[in-house]
């Protein structure tokens, strides 16, 4: 590998400087994007490797990023499980049968990764095959919560009503669910490291609607189970959007990388969280949007809270927003490694 | 006064039990509101002293709450600002001129309450008429952020570009304009107080979508203008919504009482707040959407949480949310009531 030091900081070995990706770093800030967007919709991209192969490699190409994603979507496990995905004309992607009684949760199935989600393996020996070594290629998957609220809401939610009550009306028929998927997610995983993933992220985007008892309870055991049953292959790096109130709940779910997002500071983050743990942040992604100057003394201030402690990933504290100016995401990726190169 | 107890709590005086408000407590969830916001718009009701003053005084005949709180709403001082408010046929408010440069801040001016909200002193004067000593009535406001954030987007906003470009690009811009709305915010609370408020809450509805630095160096310095500028009238509660990650900060602005959302636990949240100021929280909204036994259990934790420590005052972490059954709002109240009963 060319370009290792994105492992060796998930490892918490030392590296020449602070490796640095962005979420959501292939996107439509991007014109490269963009152009392809414009003539396929959002799941066709996904489901077609050869696109989700070359939007994966347009930041690479773009910018001295130190880790690549693949193309892909939260949601491409759940037809697998026998949830209907669909997409109201350009709109986000809605269920057309959310999960709200027993019945619904007894039906829903395990994904066969060969014949539920074969494009997306083939995009990632596509990517690997691309990269050829020059940086690491990064799987990912929702993490059970997100999941569980995606299928139970059947779209965006500003509450999470339907899914609390579940939880509170019915523990035993939440525990089933949340067995069932993360049973789904260590599979749909697994699947991709096969294929050639070289560490693995979950995302529990939806994850911070919990109070700290709640999470303790319904979302971060189910967590665990997937992590645990993943120790054997990569790194795992777990991270929850809004959590930071509760991140020492947050690691007692594992992963060799915790994820926190703009709103704790990173220095008392990892502190919480425990050295031993690589930690993965947090810049503000509307800092981007900010003058070059402004971008660079906060980047400064992160690299500096890390403290020169192997095992720091620098990252957004959130995926880039529509709208960043690409020269500022350049600026970002330039001003980590500058502040904290070693040579 | 009948039942004082809330404002003891204020003052972390002992008290016979543990007073109970809920944010948003007159609302859609009650069919008394409805059968008036059928008739009109929600403006028209904030606007008209008899409709504010009736939705005011519903949920105290429904409930054995301990506090009032006048329907108002937080944008109701824009127009004696210069903002223009507009409704989209019966979607949310949208600012017509949202303020983006340095002459949009200079042309703001402060409100004179007696011209630009004359209803708003007339319906605190008719609550605390009807109210006859009953329960004290608190008056609000919208925090220096929230409101700077509401003019500058325009309407709601999912990742605040707008506003944090402000911030990021012209810091002296952004102090001018904070300067002139923590101006107006005085004024209008003091009128409140003239008028008969008896408290004073500060609403910092979206401030959580600052990190820790920011807030600390954009926000709380305006929301403790304010509250300085009001230490020899009431007792103020100073809540932000989704700042848990830096309550250090969110207390450093002052405040007899310091709100909390659901995403701390309470005695964590007290102890970080520290034990000078009072604490209002912290029930999940959600949790009325499950079964009385939940509620009553996750009632009586927030309860041994305070430890029996005054100045407890009981709320939920965010408002009502549509579609609370109303038995489970009764439920939670007289929880409170029971597992705090010091008789």
């Amino acid at each position: 590998m060319a370009n290792d030091t994105f492992l060796k900081a998930c490892r918490r070995q030392p590296a020449d400087h602070t490796p640095v990706w962005l979420m959501r770093q292939a996107g439509r800030y991007m014109k490269e994007y963009m152009a392809i967007r414009e003539k396929h919709s959002f799941l066709e991209m996904c489901r077609n490797p050869e696109l989700a192969c070359e939007v994966t490699l347009q930041p690479i190409r773009a910018f001295d990023l130190d880790a690549a994603i693949i193309f892909a979507d939260i949601l491409l496990p759940l037809p697998g499980m026998g949830i209907k995905l669909e997409f109201a004309k350009n709109e986000g992607p809605v269920i057309g049968n959310p999960v709200r009684t027993r019945k619904d949760i007894d039906a829903i199935t395990n994904i066969n990764p060969e014949k539920d989600v074969p494009f997306l393996m083939q995009a990632i020996k596509m990517v690997r095959k691309e990269l050829d070594g020059k940086v690491p290629l990064i799987g990912f998957s929702g993490a059970p919560f997100t999941l569980a609220s995606y299928i139970i809401e059947g779209e965006g939610s500003r509450n999470y009503v339907h899914t609390k009550k579940i939880m509170y009306e019915d523990p035993g028929a939440w525990k089933a669910l949340m067995d069932k998927i993360a049973d789904v997610v260590i599979v749909y995983l697994k699947a991709q490291v096969e294929a050639g993933a070289q560490t693995l992220q979950l995302f529990d985007s939806w994850v911070g609607c919990l109070g700290p008892d709640d999470f303790k309870e319904f979302a971060m055991p189910y967590t665990k189970k997937v992590i645990d049953a993943l120790k054997d292959t990569v790194p795992v790096i777990n991270f929850g959007t809004n959590t930071g109130t509760y991140l020492d709940i947050v690691s007692q779910a594992g992963g060799d990388v915790i994820g926190v997002d703009w709103r704790v500071r990173l220095d008392t983050a990892w502190k919480t969280i425990g050295y031993g743990h690589a930690i993965q942040g947090n810049l503000d992604p509307v800092v981007l949007f900010g003058p070059v100057a402004a971008i660079r003394k906060r980047v400064k201030e992160i690299i500096d809270m890390a403290g020169g402690r192997p095992g720091h990933i620098f990252n957004l504290g959130h995926g880039i927003v529509l709208g960043t100016p690409v020269d500022n995401v350049r600026a970002v990726v330039d001003a980590v490694h500058e502040f904290s190169s070693k040579k």
